[in-house]
C-alpha cells in the first residue's frame, strides 16, 4: 500500500473520468464538464476536502433522485442589477456557474451584479466562482450557506453551517488574490477527510455532542464545529446565512438538508454572489498597479516569529495549483477506492 | 472625584453641546447635527470608544485646517447602481451619511446600491450607517479602511487598519440585527480608552514595537494590534481595504493618514457601502418573518458553559441604547475633562 499513498494522477484525465461519471449519471455534456472542472480545480488548488472526494456523495444523491439532472435554472425575480435565481435543485456547480455568469453579465452592464440563489445543492469551493469574476477583470464576493454543523457563539449545538465566503481580486501578475474560507475554525470538509483517513483532529476545532472539545473526527462530525474568531466569526456566518438563505429565499440554519445524512429531500442550499465591475470604479490598470503595490508592501513586512514568508490570500493554493498541474494530483488510497467504486456503479473504469 | 465616575448626562443635551461645538468650529447646522447625532448614538449603544470622546481630536484637526468644513461631496464616477463619491475631505460622519443615503437611493431604484468613498476622514461607528439602511427596510453592509495599526497575518508590524465592517438587517420586532465589528481582535478605540483611563489591556490583543505581546495600552498603541481569527480575519481586513481603499480610489494600508499622529495632511480614508433593497429579492414581510424565526431558534439553543443568554449581533448594544436613553450616558471623568476643554476652546460651556 505504501506507494499508493503518493499516487499522483493526471488532472486532465481525472477531469475526463469525472465528466464521464456525471454523463453516465444523466447529466448533459456541459453540466458534466462544469462539475468535473470545479471538483478537479479544488484538488489542483490543494483543497482535497472539496475535490473529487465529493463525487461519491453527489452520485448517490443523483441516483436516489434527490438532485434534478435536467434543471430549469431561471431568475424568479430580477431588476437591472439584481436577480434571484431558482436553481431548480440542479447540481450545485451547474447552478453556481450560472449564477456567477449572470452576476458578471449584470456587473458588466450596470457596475454591480448581485445574484441570490435558492433551491441549490452543495456547490463545492466558493473560490471557483469568484475566480470567474477575476477572469473577467472583476472583483467577486461569493457566499453560501450550508447544512447545520456549527454552533453560533454562545450555543453548544449546531445551528449554522460552516458558511463559506470567497473574495476574488484580479491582479497584474500571477497569482490573483483569492480568499476562500469557511467561517468555522476549520472547513468541515477537513474533518470529513480526517475521518475517512482515520486521523485525529487538533483540539479546539470542534465539540462532541455533549459540548466538550474533542480530537475524534467521528465525534466532531456528530457534535458541532466552532466559528472562527469567536463572536465576530459567528456574526459573519450569520450574515452569510441571512444573505444566502433568508434574503435569497432558500432554506437557512438547520432547515437546509444535509448532504450526507438526509436522503429524504433536496438540500435547498442558498448562495449569494456580488460582482463589481472595476472599470466603473476606477481604471483597471490603475487598480491593478495599486494591488501590486499592496502585495509588494505586505510581502516585504518584517515577519512574525516562525514565519518564513508572508502569504496573501490564495497564494499557497495557487502554488499548489502550479505544482499539481506539473506533477499530478496526489490522491489518497481512500479517495482512489471511492472513485473506483463510483466508477463501477456507472460502468466507468478508473484506470489513471 | 468618586461621584464623577458614574456621572450620567442627558443624551439630548450632550448632542446639543456637541452640535454647538461643531457649529462654532465652522460646520453648517446640518453637518454639526449629523456629526453630533452619530457620536452620541455610539455612546448610547455603549460604544464609548467611538463616542463623544472623539470630539477633541476632530476639533483639533478642524482647527488645524486638516478637515474641509465646507466640502463639495459629489460622485466622480457613477452608473445606475454604483457611485464613487469624493468626500472632498469633509468630516467623516457628514460624508458617510451622504454615501449611505446615495446607496439607499440607488437600492430603492435598482435593487442594490454600491457607493465607494474616497477622500474621507474617520467616520466613527460603521453601524450607524448600516442603521440608515435598516430604517429604510433595506439590508446594509458598510466597510471602512483605517490608519495602519494592525499586522497582517504573518507580519509583526502594522500595515492594515482595524478595518471595520457593519451588517444591518431590519426585523419585525426590536431590536434589529446589527453586526458592527473591527477586524482586529479588539477595536483600537478600546485600547485608546484604556490608555486614557490608565488601565491594562488583556494579553493577546496587541504586540509592542518589538513584536512581543503586551498588556500596556501605551506600548500597544506604539506596536500593532492583531487581526481577529488569525489568517481568516486578516483576509477579511485585506478585503475591506481593497474595496474601501483600492477600488474606491482612497488611500490604503499605511498610506492613510493617522487621525491622532499625523497633522501634516488629510487622512484620505476610504469607505465601501452596499445596500440591498429587500423587496427586490422577496416580500419584506416574509423576510422579516423568517428573520424572527431564525432569531427565536438561535436564542433558544442549548447554551455553552457559562453563557446566560445567547445574543444576536447588536442585541447587547441596543439594550445599552434603551438603558442609556432612560438613565443617561455615563461619561468618565477623563472624557468630561476632554469635553470641557474642547468646549472652552470654542467658547461653548459644558454644564450638563
Amino acid at each position: 500500500m505504501k506507494e499508493l499513498e503518493s499516487f499522483r494522477v493526471n488532472p486532465d484525465l481525472l477531469k475526463q473520468f469525472c465528466a464521464e461519471v456525471f454523463e453516465k449519471l444523466g447529466l448533459s455534456d456541459i453540466q458534466a464538464n462544469i462539475t468535473a472542472d470545479q471538483l478537479v480545480w479544488a484538488d489542483l488548488m490543494g483543497i482535497g476536502s472539496h475535490g473529487v472526494t465529493r463525487i461519491g456523495i453527489y452520485a448517490r444523491r443523483i441516483q436516489a433522485g434527490l438532485v434534478n439532472i435536467k434543471p430549469d435554472i431561471k431568475p424568479v425575480k430580477e431588476t437591472s442589477s439584481v436577480a434571484v435565481l431558482d436553481g431548480d435543485n440542479g447540481l450545485g456547480q451547474v447552478v453556481g456557474v450560472r449564477a456567477v455568469e449572470l452576476a458578471i453579465e449584470k456587473a458588466n452592464k450596470y457596475g454591480v451584479g448581485v445574484v441570490g440563489v435558492r433551491n441549490n445543492n452543495h456547490f463545492g469551493c466558493a473560490g471557483y466562482y469568484a475566480l470567474k469574476a477575476i477572469e473577467n477583470d472583476m472583483v467577486g464576493i461569493v457566499m453560501s450557506n450550508a447544512p447545520s454543523t456549527m454552533a453560533p457563539w454562545g450555543a453548544r449545538v449546531p445551528y449554522l453551517g460552516t458558511n463559506p465566503i470567497a473574495f476574488g481580486v484580479p491582479t497584474k501578475e500571477f497569482p490573483p488574490i483569492l480568499l476562500d474560507m469557511a467561517t468555522s475554525i476549520v472547513a468541515r470538509g477537513k474533518i470529513i477527510l480526517s475521518a475517512k483517513e482515520g486521523k485525529a483532529i487538533p483540539e479546539g476545532w470542534a465539540v462532541d455532542p455533549e459540548g466538550e472539545f474533542t480530537t475524534d473526527p467521528e465525534l466532531a462530525l456528530k457534535g458541532a464545529v466552532l466559528p472562527f474568531g469567536g463572536p465576530k466569526g459567528s456574526g459573519i456566518a450569520i450574515m452569510i446565512d441571512i444573505l444566502s438563505g433568508i434574503l435569497s429565499g432558500a432554506a437557512f440554519g438547520p432547515h437546509i438538508g444535509s448532504l450526507y445524512d438526509d436522503f429524504s429531500r433536496p438540500q435547498d442550499v442558498g448562495n449569494f454572489m456580488i460582482v463589481f465591475n472595476i472599470s466603473d470604479f476606477c481604471p483597471v490598470d490603475e487598480f491593478k498597479e495599486r494591488i501590486e503595490k499592496m502585495r509588494e508592501e505586505i510581502k516585504s513586512l518584517p515577519r512574525a516569529k516562525g514565519v518564513e514568508e508572508i502569504m496573501l490570500p490564495g497564494e499557497i493554493e495557487f502554488r499548489n495549483y502550479m505544482e499539481n498541474r506539473r506533477s499530478g494530483i496526489a490522491l489518497s488510497p481512500e479517495v482512489i477506492k471511492e472513485l473506483k467504486e463510483v466508477g463501477e456503479s456507472v460502468s466507468v473504469k478508473f484506470s489513471l
